[in-house]
């Protein structure tokens, strides 16, 4: 696959992303609260959850339906926990995505529940009456998102980044709590799409697990790197925070050459985890493993 | 049934969902995170909407390890609700159940990652491997559970309980509020005790539903009765404080003596619906319906 095809397959599950997130994230809730959560949620953000639950979904002809469903609901536990991680007692910052953030626009009382109502929201998405999705399928799609999300996946890695303001993190340690506070949701956008399709094997997907894995910890240490180098223009949020909050990165720990030589590693990992899957059809999640490591924001 | 019966029944149930929730709240999730998890769930609350799914599975005959875990999961969505609530940002309470509340103890970051874990748990123990739950019962309990929690359930109530302090309120509008706030999580409980069992009519399903409707807003007619005529420590929980914080109760709307009337006649709302179901079995729906219009916390 070219960038070209990649480009514009990405682009149209862009569009379709969008709009299916706009569709189920409605305005009409009480109070405010809907606006809270699409602005949350839409115009912004790269998406890189969503395309990654469709593209394993398509790597396994998956169900389609049932995947554009994961792809919002994970986008939604995302977005959830930015707004949460944003408000003054944890991060404290006021700009995401080129916007205010969702505290500053709305409040914090209202940023907290929004996060709160759109958890829910990720698993209303994933479990649709009738037989539009097949309800075993609905189950395993929840439990993946809710062990992902909880307290020995995103939120657990959560708090050991609190706990480690201003400590000494080894190698080990830092790698243990990206694993659970950026790479357990990422690894679970892929297991969740590889989901929606029926009878793969066993190896397939274990070889989809160790990509999520390669690719989640990828993401991570190529944020750390953008944290350093980029300008908060260009990420569309606050540059250099990690290091002005004394917070432990692959940059403070290993230097800047380092962590880029640890990224083209798992960058090569999580393709060879794709060669060994023996799916055919891989190139998509190929250039999304090349995307998240070469991107500039 | 008669009180003894029921206070052994109760009694019984009470031991098995706490320790279910002791077992399923581990402590061992990261950085301290199951230890503020823990201590919001655990050794203390009422249990009431546990109880409610237990009744309503019994109702039914239904599926005792689905029932068990709806019993769970409803208290953990509920603990978290509590956890999010008290923070300074809303409430800012600072005693729960006697105690000092999880910001108090454990701080805000803490507490809103304990609050947002704790959600994404009661999704999991809905959702356990193998065939341990019929596939299609766990999706239907996780979208039931789901609806209740979110924008149009729950945190949509807050959300307009956050918008009307301070407003005077008609009285379907504080009802339009309570049914959202706290009474799509207590008719949830009911309608996930009845999914339990297979084949119940849809009749019985809707005067089920009526009957945890009609409970859910006697419910909280009695809170806001007991805000103003208990004291803080038969609450365990800072009493006056709706007054205090200007907000809109039944007892401020109504009076004391028309708000009395109104949840009696909730009451007898309730028990009309379950002679209505043509079950027979409903004799501890009965006595959960008459405790808590009787209760004195």
């Amino acid at each position: 696959m070219n960038a070209v095809e990649f480009s514009a397959w990405s682009a149209a599950q862009l569009a379709r992303v969008e709009q299916a997130l706009s569709r189920w994230v409605i305005a009409d809730a009480p109070a405010g609260l809907g606006q809270a959560m699409r602005y949350s949620v839409l115009d912004g953000g790269k998406r890189l959850r969503p395309l990654l639950v469709l593209a394993a979904s398509e790597a396994v002809r998956g169900h389609a339906e049932a995947a554009l469903r994961a792809a919002c609901a994970v986008e939604l536990i995302h977005a959830y926990s930015l707004v949460h991680d944003d408000m003054p007692c944890m991060d404290n910052d006021v700009l995401r995505r080129g916007k205010p953030t969702v505290h500053v626009q709305f409040g914090q009382a209202q940023a907290l529940l929004a996060g709160d109502a759109l958890q829910a929201l990720a698993f209303e998405l994933l479990t649709p009456e009738g037989d539009m999705v097949p309800p075993a399928l609905q189950a395993r799609l929840c439990a993946s998102l809710a062990r992902a999300a909880g307290a020995n996946g995103m939120a657990g890695g959560q708090a050991i980044d609190l706990a480690s303001v201003g400590k000494t993190l080894t190698e080990p340690q830092l790698r243990a709590m990206h694993r659970l506070k950026t790479g357990a949701l990422l690894q679970a956008s892929v297991r969740m799409g590889a989901l929606c399709g029926a009878g793969v094997s066993g190896a397939a997907q274990a070889a989809l697990d160790d990509y999520g894995a390669a690719l989640g910890l990828a993401f991570q240490v190529v944020d750390d790197i953008l944290d350093v180098v980029a300008d908060s223009e260009a990420l569309g949020k606050t540059a250099g925070k990690d290091a002005a909050a004394d917070k432990p990165t692959y940059v403070s720990l290993l230097g800047l050459d380092a962590a880029r030589a640890l990224a083209d590693e798992l960058l090569a990992q999580a393709q060879g985890a794709l060669d060994a899957s023996g799916l055919g059809t891989v190139d998509r999640l190929r250039a999304l493993a090349d995307m998240v490591v070469k991107r500039s924001n």
